[in-house]
């Protein structure tokens, strides 16, 4: 082996990588190393698969190790890169049977991902109690909740599971209550997931609203459903510990102790940087591996990507942290590109992301906090209307609501919302695209979007909050 | 009265204007003419009334006479505006009692709107058959249709209605068959509504596609959904004539005879601006009134919006004549404002436009045909490419098909279309936006789209048929 790509980390980013390398330049190698047993795995999928709506834990893959090795890389997993020499440009790698090695590489890219926190509690140990970020969490939490009798193993099937783990979990009685801390992206979906195994869930949110970074409207109509749905929502109610033995007995609050047998930790994620301590790599928001335009951090041949690596805004211009799957897939794709020969911008982006809670529907896009907005140097006016999802007399138009953030000062629009539950989220792409393009809130206005009754209004939702908030803006 | 601001057509367009000119210039008088009984009328909202999926004709209206008298507009229906003396400023109309009289102007805004044509066809006196382009039209059939012993004459709950011409529609007998001439809009959507009222449906089209705006992936799949909801599609088949007696008996075509109960043409519109004949007014394309880009003709003081008047297409940045909902709403709002002292651009078309068919949806921007492409100027490539509409393991995952053309010598996306039963409409929305922002495709490819599993892959369709554009403009 000679001149070789090598890649940490077998998932959207470095598989992306790989993947692109491995057509762009045929004639050098590629190697991807990945410390555990999953590859490629949908980690947006996972909240489905505990639902019931995902059949099998298999469906949540895109990539077999076989199907790696068919498209010619090389992938090792098992192997944990645990130290980066940029002098020498080596990494050194501790492989499956606990011995190091060192691996050269001629551009080496950091694809390392983020794992789940779990604040102040502690988690290890105690059955009924999980996170929520990796396949073998999912596997687990899925037996945990199914009656022992009724099992399906087959639920499982992946050979890299942790058979015994979801082994003794699919032994332990069915949970009948929950309790989900944190009212984030996972939080809200796990509500739903759970609903739909028939728990009776309990979901609290330190803050005043659920989703924070949807803004405030989106929060009340996703409150709203969840409660519509039979979750109890505790806002603005910190839990102050996981009351637990062996198993998981009860989360605390305000000196009360609500009783469950479920408990799910979603409060946040972090980057995974720790491989690059001591090379003088520099971090940047979030503790994540800051990195350029092209994916490049300030080591020579060292590229980040994906939930590890920082992004430029499109917005402010400026770096941010924002671990979504898009942005990993595509900087990955990019990197492969750029290392083989074609450089390739990864690409900025604009915090943009869709959720659902039952029927509920919302997305969100750029700059909605008003502090963060000025922070960025922005003066915020924001508007918020409701409006039809479709023409009034076509069946099935509902109320859906749009948040529009723009700056006073240039009337440029920098960040928006939307809730309802017709076809709501999708929406959220037309003001990415407009964010993109920099665009202001009276070109946002002209826009010439489609009217169909059975679709849109003659105004649609985005053109109505267009509408208003120019006038609040010349006003 | 004196300096009044003087609207020919209480429609989308005409009334807009008046409305946002009554709220900006309230010192100033509005005068609404409006040749007919009808204003503010949803036209296309009326395949959905055949249908029976809209309960009432008076859900069709947007406004009332009385609610346009209570905004401070002088609404003058039965007022037929007959000659227009741009020297004078004075416009000559036909009132209802059939004298004439003078109306002076400060500023004129023809809004005549289109009318629909019927090609060789003549439907006058001829029972069961029908174009489709006013509410007495959509009353009529919709009382045709029905059996005479069970139509509800509160479907056509409209004192404005022709009652005379739905009586004599109700009572005769129901329909079975029926066919539809021309495979445009109205076309698809009349198909869908006369299946749903239980019809026997042949729906024919002179060229090789349905929807031939929508370009070809679009024409297969709705041409594939028709078939797979018994619509009996015959494309590359004019028909030569209708056979009549009193009553619709036959279609005629290709030497055959297919007897039908029922018929539609819709075949076309045409713009009305025969009122301003020997004024010195220039038309432009498609024999519609030429505007500028605040909704000026070339006649002082005098504005056109709507489906009589052209527009700015955002693409070519040359006139065209796309007579749509949307476009006449923001155009007669704008001119509202300018003619108020606001001076507001009526803004660009795109062409965007949505449909369905049963449950397939879908939508189109730009230029998507090679030769107008062409003809504009344009190098144009395209793809077309087929991806999931979610998450490939999320239920509800449809084939969406995305047909994108873009400049080979700038990369800039010049057009674009979307079809597939799962939310695809709607996306169309994006790529007018991003035709707005004359984007590249590579720009494209780079959007920050929203991903969740159930409604987006991580690489939506869009950004699919972005990558592979891109790939081949770099080829």
């Amino acid at each position: 082996m000679s001149d070789p790509f090598v890649v940490v980390g077998g998932d959207a980013a470095g598989l992306s990588a790989a993947s692109k390398f491995r057509r762009e330049a045929p004639d050098r190698d590629v190697v991807v190393l990945e410390k555990g047993r999953w590859i490629s795995y949908a980690y947006c999928g996972m909240p489905y698969f505990v639902a019931g709506r995902v059949e099998r834990l298999s469906d949540l893959l895109s990539l077999s190790p076989g199907g790696v090795d068919d498209r010619g890389i090389d992938l090792r997993r098992g192997h944990e890169v645990v130290g980066v020499d940029p002098e020498t440009k080596r990494v050194r790698v501790r492989t499956p049977d606990g011995t190091h090695r060192e691996q050269p590489y001629t551009e080496l890219l950091v694809a390392t991902g983020g794992r789940a926190v779990t604040g102040e509690f502690d988690l290890r140990g105690v059955d009924g109690a999980f996170t929520l970020h990796d396949m073998d969490a999912a596997a687990a939490m899925d037996a945990y909740i199914a009656d022992p009798t009724e099992y399906d193993p087959e639920r499982a099937d992946v050979s890299a599971v942790d058979r015994e783990r979801v082994d003794h979990n699919a032994s332990l009685p069915a949970p009948e209550t929950a309790a989900i801390v944190g009212g984030g992206y996972v939080g809200v979906e796990m509500a739903e997931a759970l609903r739909a195994r028939g728990l009776d869930v309990h979901l609290f949110q330190r803050s005043a609203r659920l989703l924070p970074p949807f803004g405030g409207a989106v929060g009340e109509r996703i409150e709203a459903e969840l409660a519509d749905n039979g979750v109890t929502v505790h806002t603005e109610t910190p839990v102050e510990s996981l009351v637990a033995d062996d198993r998981i007995e009860a989360v605390a609050f305000d000196g009360e102790r609500h009783p469950v047998d479920l408990a799910v930790v979603g409060v946040g994620i972090r980057p995974n940087a720790a491989l690059l301590d001591g090379t003088g790599i520099e971090l940047g928001t979030g503790d994540a591996i800051r990195t350029d335009g092209h994916g490049r951090t300030n080591l020579p041949d060292v590229y980040a990507a994906g939930d590890c690596a920082t992004a430029i805004h499109t917005v402010t211009g400026e770096e941010a942290w924002v671990p979504l799957g898009l942005t990993a897939n595509r900087a990955g794709r990019a990197i492969g590109a750029t290392v083989a020969g074609d450089p390739t911008p990864v690409g900025e982006i604009a915090g943009t992301a869709a959720v659902k809670a039952f029927d509920m529907e919302c997305g969100r896009v750029g700059l909605l906090d008003a502090d963060a907005a000025a922070e960025a140097g922005f003066d915020p006016v924001s508007e918020t209307i409701t409006a039809g999802s479709r023409s009034g007399y076509y069946p099935g138009a509902a109320e859906t609501d749009v948040t529009l953030v723009a700056d006073r000062n240039f009337g440029r629009v920098i960040g928006g919302s939307i809730v309802g539950p017709d076809r709501a989220a999708i929406r959220i792409d037309t003001l990415a695209t407009a964010l993109e393009a920099d665009m202001t809130v009276a070109e946002l206005e002209r826009l010439d979007l489609a009217y169909a009754p059975p679709f849109s209004p003659v105004w649609d939702p985005i053109l109505v909050a267009a509408k208003v908030l120019n006038g609040t803006l010349s006003s």
